[in-house]
C-alpha cells in the first residue's frame, strides 16, 4: 500500500481522570503530542478536570477536541448501552457543548470531536449509532474515526470533515475494527513500535488473528491514537513521536 | 415604595424532570411565561430532556436561561454541598456550556443564567460563593437574582448585566432573603395573588415573620419567579400571569 | 389449560421514585397487593425511599422482596448495559443487602427477588446472565420470574425456589417473554380484566401478535405482577384484586 | 498520660477504588494490618471492589467493618453535604447492608463501623449528625471514632461498643479534632514514627498549631488508622505495624 499520504500526527485521550482519581500521566504526555481528547464528564472527566486539562493543552498549544462517551464512570465508557438514536445525539451535544465553554473561556477553538471507548466501537459497527452520534458534532468539526468503516461514510453523507485515525497501542481485528478491552494489558517498546511503522510506512498491519490487512486511509489526514490509561503510556508515546518524527521528516511533510 | 418602575416578566424554572421522572406540566407553562430558566443535568435534567425543553421554548418563543445547579440529582440540588471557589466556577462552565449547544442547535441565543436551589440560596449569603458562580457565567450574559444582597453586588462587580427576580410563591424571610424547603408546600390562588400584587404594586411584602418589608428592585429589569413544581404550578402560574399582565398595562409597559 | 393450581398473589414494584421525583401511587396501591418488590437504589429508590416503603408495607402485612436493576437511574434500568457475570452477581448481592439492612431493622424477612425491567428481560434472553443474576441471591430466598424460560432452569439448577410470574399490564410475545417499552402506555380496565382472566382462568393468553399461547406456569406459586408507574395503575390493581379474589374463592385457594 | 492501656491495632480504609480507577495499594496493605474499613459504593468503591476487597480480606484474616460516606464519588466523601437526620440514617443503614451481603457470601461476620471522610468530621462537630449516623449501625456493633468527642458520647448513649481511634498520618487541631484535606500530602517515615510514638507511648500529641495534646484513649479498645490513599501508603503501614508490634509486646498485649 506504501507510505502514509500526509503529516501523521498524534493524539491521545486526556482528562480521563474523575475527582481525586487520577488516570494517566496527562502532564508528561501533553508536551509530547499534536491533538487531545478531552473527556467530557460522562466516561470520565469532571468540570475541573475539563478546565485544567484545556489550562494545560493551551499552554503547550495542542490542538483540542472533544472526547464524548457513553454516561458510565463505573465502567469508564466500556460498557455498551442500548441508548435511543435521540439520546446518542442529544448526550454527545450534551457534552461538546460542555466542553466548548472551557475552551471559549480559554480563547480556544474546538479542534475535533473524537467519540469514546466501546461508543467508537458501537458506531462502526452500527450505521444507526455513528449517525445518531455524529448528529450532536456542531457543523464543520472534524470527526476521528476508522476509516473504511462507518465511521468515514457517515462522516462523509454528514458533511463533516473525517481524520482518519491509527492506533499505537491497540490490535487490530481482521475486519480492520478494534479489539477492545475494559482493562488495558502492557504494550513493550518493541512491539509497540513495529505496530506503528507497519501502519505509517505501508499502510498495513498485522491482525490479533495473525493476517496482515491493508488500512484503506486514503489521502484523508491522520492521526495516530496512543492511550493515556495504557500501562506505560509515555513510554509508548515517546517512541511513537520519534517513529512519527522521523516518517514526516522523511517524507517532507510539515 | 411604589410600583416596579419597568415591564414585569415572569420566569419558571423548565425541565426539570430526570429521565422517566417527571418533574412540573412544562407544556402548560410554556405558554404562559416570559422567561425559562432550563436545568442543565446536574440537579435536574438530562440531555433529551434539555433538548426537547429548548425546542418547545422556542416554538412558543420564550427567552431561555440555563439554570445550573449543584451535582446532586437525588437531592434536587436542595441539600448544600462545599465546594471549592474553583469547582463551582467550573461546574456553572459546565453547565452553561452544555445548554448552549442546545440553542446552538436550534439558532436561539442565551438569554441569561439563574442558579438553581441552595446554589441561589449560598450565593446571596456567601459573597465568594456568590463570585464564584458568576465566575463562570460569560460575559455579558445576565444573571437573575436578588437585589440587594451579593447577587446584585456581586454582578455589579463582573459587569454582569442584574434582572431583578421576584417571587410569585416562596415567602421571604426578614433580611430580604428566601424560605428554601426541599419539598414545596402547596399555595391558594388567593395567597399567591395577594403576594404578587404587594410585590408588583408596593415594591414589598409581608415577610414569613409577619414583617413588611420593601424590596431595593430599583431601576432593575424585573422577573417574577413562579416554580413548576410546586403544587397547583400552573394555577399559580395563570394567577401571575393575570395579575402582571394587568400591571404592565396599566403602567404602559410594553 | 385450565385454570391456575395454586393461590394467586399480586405483586407490584414499589419505592421506584428518587428523591424528590414521585413514581408510582404506592401509598394507594399497597393496601391492594400481596407482595412488594421494593426498588434498591440502582434503578430507582433511594435510602430514605427504601426505608419508608418498607415501613408502610410492613403496616399493611405484606411480604416484601428486593427488586434489584442496572445502574441506570437515567434510564430507569431500561436501557440494556452489558456488564460482566462478575459484576452482575456483584451488583445484585449489594441491592439484596441494602434493602435487607431495612428489613433487618424492621424485623421483617426478605420474602423474594424480582430482577427489574430490562435485566429480566436480558435474563430469560440470556442464560449465563440469569445465572449470573441468580448467583447474587441469598440461598433459598425465592425468586420471581417467567416460567417456562431460563427465569425457571436457572432457579432450578440453583436450588431457588421459583415464583412464576403473569402480567396484568404487559403483553407477552408469541415465545412466551414479555413486551417492555422504556415509557409505559395506559390500559383501560376492560383490556385488563380480559388479560388477566384469560391467564389465571386458561393458563393462556393472546400474544401481542395475536396468537393464542399458553403458559407454563405448572405447580408453581403464582404472582401477578402489576405496575405502580403504569398509566391508571390504582384502577388496573383495583381490577386484578377482584378478579385474583373471586378466582381464589371460587377455587378454595387459601 | 502514660501508655495505651490496651493492645494497639492497626486499620486502613479499603476498596476506595471505583470502576477502572484505583485508590491505594490495596493488596500491599492488606497483610499488614488487623482491621479493615471497607468503602460501600458511595464515596468509592462498586460492588465488584467490595467483594474482592472483602476476600483478599478474609484470606488475610483480617477483621472486617463498614466504611459508609457521603454520597458523592466526584468528592470522594470529602465534601460536606447538608443531609436530614432520616437522609442519614437511612445512607448508613444502606451502605452497611450492602457490604454485609458481600461479608454473608463469605461467611465472615461485620466487625465495626467507622464512618468516612468529612462525614467523620461533621460527627465529631454536630451531635445530631453523630446520632443519626450511628442510628444506621446495627445493634451491638463497634463503631471506630475519636475519644472525647461525640463519637464516643453518643456510642455509650446509644449501647454501641466504642473503639478509639488514633491517627498515623493525619494531624490533629488543639481540639483533638483532626486536619482534614481533600487531597492528602505526603509524610516521611520519621514524622509518621515520630506521630505514632507520641500517641501509643504517651497518650498525647503535637497539634498542627505545635501544642501538645492529651489523648483521652481512656480503657476503649484502640485501632490506629492510617490512609491507603497516602502518598507513600505503604511505607507509612509499614512503619506503623512496626512501631505498634514492639509496643503491644513491650507491654505484653496478646
Amino acid at each position: 500500500m506504501g507510505p502514509i499520504k500526509k503529516k501523521v500526527h498524534i493524539n491521545v485521550d486526556l482528562g480521563e481522570g474523575y475527582g481525586n482519581f487520577k488516570c494517566g500521566p496527562d502532564d508528561e504526555l501533553i508536551p509530547l503530542i499534536d491533538h487531545a481528547n478531552v473527556a467530557c464528564g460522562f466516561h470520565a472527566g469532571d468540570p475541573l478536570i475539563m478546565q485544567e486539562t484545556v489550562r494545560v493543552c493551551k499552554q503547550h498549544n495542542i490542538a483540542i477536541g472533544a472526547h464524548p462517551g457513553l454516561p458510565d464512570i463505573q465502567g469508564f465508557g466500556r460498557r455498551e448501552i442500548k441508548m435511543s438514536p435521540e439520546e446518542l445525539t442529544a448526550m454527545v451535544r450534551y457534552q461538546v457543548g460542555a466542553l466548548k465553554a472551557f475552551l471559549e473561556a480559554e480563547g480556544v477553538p474546538l479542534h475535533h470531536v473524537k467519540p469514546h471507548g466501546v461508543l467508537y466501537g458501537m458506531m462502526y459497527r452500527d450505521e444507526a449509532v455513528c449517525r445518531a452520534v455524529y448528529a450532536g458534532v456542531p457543523k464543520g468539526v472534524p470527526v476521528f474515526g476508522l476509516a473504511g468503516t462507518y465511521h468515514e461514510k457517515v462522516a462523509k453523507e454528514l458533511g463533516l470533515p473525517f481524520v482518519a485515525e491509527l492506533y499505537g497501542d491497540v490490535k487490530y481485528n481482521a475486519d480492520k475494527t478494534l479489539v477492545i478491552d475494559r482493562k488495558k494489558k502492557a504494550w513493550t517498546s518493541d512491539e509497540t513500535k513495529k505496530h506503528i511503522s507497519s501502519q505509517i510506512e505501508n499502510s498495513s498491519v498485522t491482525t490479533v488473528t495473525g493476517e496482515d490487512i491493508e488500512l484503506p486511509v486514503g489521502d484523508h489526514n491522520v492521526s495516530l491514537c496512543c492511550h493515556s490509561d495504557s500501562p506505560g503510556a509515555v513510554q509508548i508515546v515517546m517512541a511513537a513521536r520519534e517513529l512519527v518524527d522521523g516518517f514526516n521528516k522523511k517524507h517532507g511533510y510539515v
